[in-house]
């Protein structure tokens, strides 16, 4: 059956996370059913990162097989038609061959998390970034985070229940970027690798909020991460500002679309 | 009794706009809800700009009488804390002396417009945008907007029930930049005057799209200025894109805070 690779969009908190479930609406659930509707005989749905709960994307890569082929721009609108109101969308489709893999060929993966520092809620966007009452110290957190970039065990950023087969990882950037907004200050702060331990991000996020508020040293972070103890990790920062930002493939198959 | 200005923040779908009206939530009623639970005999609330229902705010400046002193920091919380859950969001306060009107005292208006042109529905900001499916040619409604800059009758970009005194208004500035997006492309329109007719910046909008999309030139859009009649208008772009962003005052009350 020919083999499709799409870029899709979604809002966290509307869903229990990527991953099907007996209860609750996920966006795998979602994106099969809408994919059913144009094809009762399609496969299910694999994706780049399998996001928690309240976790977004902006550019979350998936593969399905159907049984016929499609131009990649009318599946694009076909799935979106049957989407409509579910809060997932669909950006870009390809075409790839049955080797391609979203989960297992993906080169990068690289995830965005937006701080807001300010008192007053956000009428905007309360489920879309996290809301720092503090006023965080972001060049503190860009030298701490520094001790975090490359190859480490990161069992102090992983989850208890991670079933990664190790926890060796290579964190290749790991940036934090002040973004000019009108009233408050906004951090974002993104996170590239290979692949993730499972919420390893929001561990880091985590870590650096409490270093950029003072209450924990960059030395404290290093000698956290050499602990390779989860109970020396600070808070696990909340879903709401985390975003599946981009996946990249090489070849990229939507170089082609 | 004392005066404060407040800027406040809302997010207008949640509203049928900003005026009191008998049916329907009104950020003008939600907002002097919260107020008289901390004070009951505080006056009503006035607005720089009466926002239509749908119009965003990120500056919206008003100003309420209260009958005692308050710290400027601690009368934001206390909104704020009535007004949980209501997507509107106080971020600022300043103490005035009774001459100040947010109305009458503003000396310029800047109004944001987000137009984001995709295909694929918006699954982040769905009511946050307007969203333009073709691709728009930022460059020709650059142009464009040249003809509309300085002091006109803008009968042609003006709701028939408008109630302005008269049609003659100085455009200040008319500004398109492109923002950088992941996927698709996001247009920022901003307009600034001391003051606007009723759905100008709409009327505006919905002429430099037709303009981008190539259905009507830089020299139509004069002629349809030059021409004071309504009729030869484009469509008014839809109040989900606009936003008040900011209104400005000279002395700027909030500097003190």
């Amino acid at each position: 059956m020919p083999r499709y690779a799409l870029i899709i969009e979604y809002e966290g908190s509307q869903f229990i996370g990527w991953q099907r479930q007996a209860n609750g609406n996920s966006v795998q659930g979602t994106l099969e059913k809408a994919l059913r509707q144009l094809d009762p005989d399609a496969s299910d749905v694999t994706a780049a990162g399998r996001t928690d709960s309240g976790v977004h994307a902006y550019g979350q890569v998936v593969h399905c097989d159907v049984r016929r082929d499609w131009d990649a721009g009318r599946l694009c609108d076909a799935l979106n038609a049957h989407l409509r109101s579910a809060r997932v969308s669909v950006l870009r489709a390809a075409s790839v061959d049955s080797g391609f893999s979203a989960r297992f060929s993906a080169v990068r993966r690289v995830y965005l998390y937006r701080i807001i520092m300010r008192r007053a809620p956000l009428a905007h966007a309360p489920g879309l970034a996290w809301r720092v009452a503090v006023n965080l110290d972001s060049t503190a957190m860009q030298r701490a985070s520094a001790h975090l970039i490359g190859t480490h065990d990161f069992t102090t950023f992983c989850a208890t229940h991670c079933q990664a087969e190790s926890p060796i990882k290579t964190l290749d950037r790991l940036t934090i970027q002040e973004i000019p907004v009108l009233y408050g200050r906004e951090l974002h702060i993104r996170a590239e690798a290979r692949s993730f331990l499972h919420r390893q991000i929001r561990s880091i996020v985590g870590s650096l909020e409490r270093v950029g508020a003072g209450a924990m040293s960059a030395d404290q972070l290093r000698d956290a991460l050499h602990a390779c103890d989860r109970s020396t990790c600070g808070p696990v920062a909340p879903a709401t500002g985390l975003y599946l930002e981009r996946v990249d493939y090489d070849p990229d198959p939507f170089r082609r679309t």
